[in-house]
């Protein structure tokens, strides 16, 4: 039942060796793993405006310049990431780059941070996309959270059923997106060349405004550049880029980067232009819509993929995660169980706990996750600056041909992302402290995991010159309940291991004892029989007082302790609560509290 | 840790021989087993002039009459549950009463009623306790829910702690109800002899009224015996009594009856002579009280009494409801696991059922479960109905001396019921069908329960020619995972059993399972190793499937399979997270699903 449902979610298994079937071409790539850099464009602009309009909205010729500087970020983090990708064929992006450059610690800090980002990224977009959808159709605002879950459960399962497939199905709104906003934009530049658009109310481009100060263009500059986040997610998925990975990885990075430059750049001439003002209950984008169509057709359409896209920028993370998760786990930082692929290949227990986790802040955060933008971005910050910082010193060290020009890249990107992170501490302090928190706490916790993973290794390790201790014979322990069929197997099945077999009865009461020793005596009198009585009605506690006795002789002359415990299988599953289930008890107890190996011998009702 | 907690919130376990110091004394039982029966008296009255109120108000004075016959009822049930009690001195109620006399499914029938009936007393008198403590501070009154489950957890843990101890903290509660409603009675009685108290407005006694029926005053009688639910708790629980039994539950019996009948009668004739009126938003009890004390300090003292006595009548369920789920199961009707005694003696399975159902109901019906009442009282008089006919018949077939007024007794008993079950039947059926599908459903679940138990018994016993099958010899399977300490360990105790040990390595890529191969054979050359290929990443389908292959060829050589898992044991808990749960899963799916022995051989990490 169980598994024909996970079979019809999912799909039929698929053989390791249909790997390569899997991977990605880069129009599939482009779109599974850009609808979250793509949709920072939803907020991008209207973060640089909030603000320019705490100063005035003669200030907002200003987010033109500033743009032009979130261009060239983009442009150096972009040619960073593309050198990062032929240096890097094996994906890990950051965490990888910082690791062999920077260091351990350095790495961890980076892998660390973008594992909490990607699950930020899910629930954020995932939140924000319903609130999209909820704006549009306000009878569904109370059912927010449960449209968020199951937005997420929806993602998480197509994941699960692999990576084409969902990628066949995410890259239509995608590209549609794409669509939307370009025919926007020209729409709209068309209209302000034709003179259709009335002129701007804006300030002209040069105006000197009262009140304006470095601190706050920088302010407006560090917001902006949350339409970054989400450009690092190529290059940790190269390994699912068709052959040659690292080619097809940057030529769709070098795609994205200007698809990205291009809508941004146009959104923002477009609400300069129109004279747009951020407004609490209208996005920037839907006002720049609303007034170059209309409330028509075109509209909503445009309301619709971006919707879209925003709950789509989730897949990102899913893309991302499992793959970072398992880079660590490959490194013993992280539970081995995230390098398993599941039956469709994809890494499940990564979407799954994914999934999990940015189910659980929707639910805490009641879908209202919006102050967690700036966490968001000072995640995706601090692995921008290690990984700049350790391409530059790999530079330095290797020194390859041309290497200049390369370190200069570099040099400049991780300047400016770091001055970006500072200011996004500086200003934002109130809403991101908890990074400095929970980045040291993983850490900490990455480092008891490999400690872990290396004392295993240590105690599993067969020394060259060791001999193992022979075993010099058994004795076999058999709780007994009463002179039946499953005791008689039990017997049986003991008896043809060991001579040394040892009935265990547990009484409760001093009469019923003696009638059993005697009917014992004359059924099994080959076997000894030990009673026990049980003032407190315990089965565990007497019998392993006396295990304990055993295995102490045991352990003196090299013997095996073994506990035989036969086990009822029922018909039917709810027959189990007619049955106490005091064998997996005792079987869970002695096996972890004792050091007796403990054999299990069905019996199975026919009826 | 989770231990100590038990043994704080419940105390030490008790020996088994201390089994007679947990008997109740009349005093305690009086406490424990009559605070469902004497806290009706808050509601009863109340019942039966909500339905003459539909006539008019010039129908109170019908209250009296009805009152006397609904006293009459009571002396019947009293007489007639003590004789139960002295034919029938081991308990078990109405269940065993008409179980002997009525036959099996009688006693069924009786038994299902009254265990959803206890469960329905919690669950009502509960919310009901709790609705009066949050009229009284309405700052409460959204916490309803909350604050009911803590007094249901309150009640399971005072039980979980055994009889005894519950009682002593019960005990006073229970008495200050008795003290306050008796000085109300007799300030109320004194203030109408000395005329403090003005005349009542209500009609004469004898007063003709203008549009009563004989189905109308039939319907306030129907509700005014809602006063009677819970006079069965003493019969049921006999063995709780201190020696002798019987005797003490009698004279008990006789007491709490008495108590009931003085109550009642004493709030139905002040209610009459106060001309008070039921309202929807204060009690009876209240109003006389008010009209009685004035709202100071007595008023109180009665509300609060009141409150808590509705509350500790779930107490009632809780001392019944174990026992008789132990009566059903003693007769093979019902899960053994409720024949158990816990650590305090108590039986704390069905305690345990008891609360978790009963939690289950408030918080389904949001602590509102006024409308459970009529249910809960056709509930308790189908058992009544059923124990008196089959006391009819016990007289009839047995003749003892001076069996006739006994029949006479009972009969009188048994027609008053009837009529009253049919009358609610009648009357509220929009509020009772349900009990034609769950009293059913749960007499044929008892059927199934004892066709198990009846086919397991016939599945254990050993046929006195039969002759166990010999095991001629044992074949070891031994998945193996690599070349390590854990391995050798296994391998070594399945060579130290048998001489036919098979490791099993499952591969998930060819080049690596050929390594292994070369490996093995240099490291353990006397011990067989078969490589099996995993297409699709699972462990269990391949090992599965050779194991099918084994056991087949071994069962024609009668010998045995014994598959043996090594299994790590972590120094801490949370480094399972770091393992795989494969032998946990292998055990599992091949104990339940392939007839294999299974051995558990533990491995555990010293750091």
């Amino acid at each position: 039942m169980l598994s024909t449902f996970k079979r019809f979610l999912i799909g039929r298994p698929l053989k390791s060796t249909d790997l390569g079937d899997q991977k990605l071409n880069k129009r599939k790539a482009l779109a599974i793993l850009s609808s979250d850099a793509l949709s920072s464009v939803a907020y991008g602009t209207e973060q640089i405006l909030l603000v320019l309009v705490t100063v005035s909205t003669a200030a907002f010729w200003y987010s033109l310049p500033i743009a032009i500087g979130v261009l060239f970020l983009l442009a150096a983090l972009i040619l960073s990431y593309r050198q990062i990708i032929f240096s890097y064929p094996n994906g890990g992006g950051a965490y990888v780059v910082s690791r062999e450059n920077l260091g351990e610690n350095a790495g961890l800090i980076a892998g660390g941070s973008l594992l909490v980002d990607y699950i930020l990224t899910v629930a954020v977009s995932v939140s924000a996309g319903t609130d999209a959808i909820t704006s549009a159709f306000p009878i569904l605002h109370e059912h927010t959270v449960l449209i968020a879950v199951i937005f997420v459960l929806m993602i998480t399962i197509l994941n699960l059923r692999g990576l084409t497939e969902s990628a066949s199905i995410l890259a239509y709104p995608v590209y549609l997106f794409v669509i939307a906003l370009t025919l926007l934009i020209l729409v709209g530049l068309y209209n302000i060349i034709t003179g259709e658009t009335p002129p701007a109310v804006n300030a002209e481009i040069g105006t000197p405004v009262h009140g304006i100060t470095l601190f706050i263009l920088l302010r407006a500059f560090a917001s902006g550049c949350s339409a970054l986040t989400g450009v690092e997610a190529i290059s940790n998925a190269i390994p699912n880029f068709k052959d040659p990975g690292p080619n097809n990885a940057a030529k769709t990075l070098m795609l994205m980067g200007a698809l990205l430059a291009v809508l941004f750049t146009g959104i923002t001439y477009l609400a300069y232009s129109y004279g747009i003002s951020p407004s609490e209950t209208e996005t920037v984008v839907s006002q720049i819509a609303a007034q170059t169509f209309g409330r028509n057709f075109m509209y909503y359409f445009i309301q619709a993929t971006t919707a879209l896209i925003l709950v789509l920028a989730a897949n990102t993370g899913f893309s991302a995660f499992p793959l970072l998760a398992c880079n660590l786990a490959k490194d013993k930082y992280f539970s081995r169980i995230f390098m398993i692929r599941g039956d469709r290949l994809g890494y499940s227990n990564g979407i799954l706990t994914l999934g999990f986790a940015s189910i659980l802040l929707i639910i805490i955060f009641r879908a209202h996750t919006e102050h967690l933008i700036p966490l968001y971005a000072v995640g995706v910050f601090i692995p921008f600056t290690l990984s700049q910082t350790g391409m530059i010193l790999k530079w330095f060290r290797e020194k390859p041909k041309g290497w200049l020009p390369k370190l200069i890249t570099n040099l400049i990107g991780a300047i400016i992302t770091f001055i970006v992170l500072l200011i996004l501490i500086i200003t934002k302090f109130e809403q991101i402290w908890s990074v400095f928190i929970f980045v040291p706490a993983m850490v900490y916790i990455f480092h008891r995991i490999k400690n872990h993973y290396m004392d295993v290794g240590e105690q599993l390790r067969l020394k060259q010159d060791h001999e193992a201790i022979k075993i010099e014979g058994n004795v076999f322990v058999v709780p007994v309940a009463g002179i039946t069929k499953v005791v008689e197997n039990s017997i049986n099945y003991a008896t043809s291991l060991s001579d040394q077999v040892i009935a265990v009865y547990v009484s409760f009461d001093r009469e019923e004892e003696k009638a059993f020793e005697e009917k014992w005596e004359k059924w099994q009198p080959e076997v000894r029989l030990v009673t026990l009585h049980s003032h407190y009605r315990s089965l565990i506690t007497p019998l392993t007082k006396f295990i304990d006795t055993i295995e102490h002789k045991a352990r003196e002359a090299n013997y095996q302790v073994t506990v035989l415990i036969p086990q009822f299988i029922t018909k039917k599953s709810w027959h189990n609560l007619l049955h106490n289930q005091s064998s997996l008890l005792i079987r869970a107890y002695l096996l972890y509290k004792r050091n007796v190996a403990v054999a299990t011998i069905p019996f199975r009702f026919k009826k």
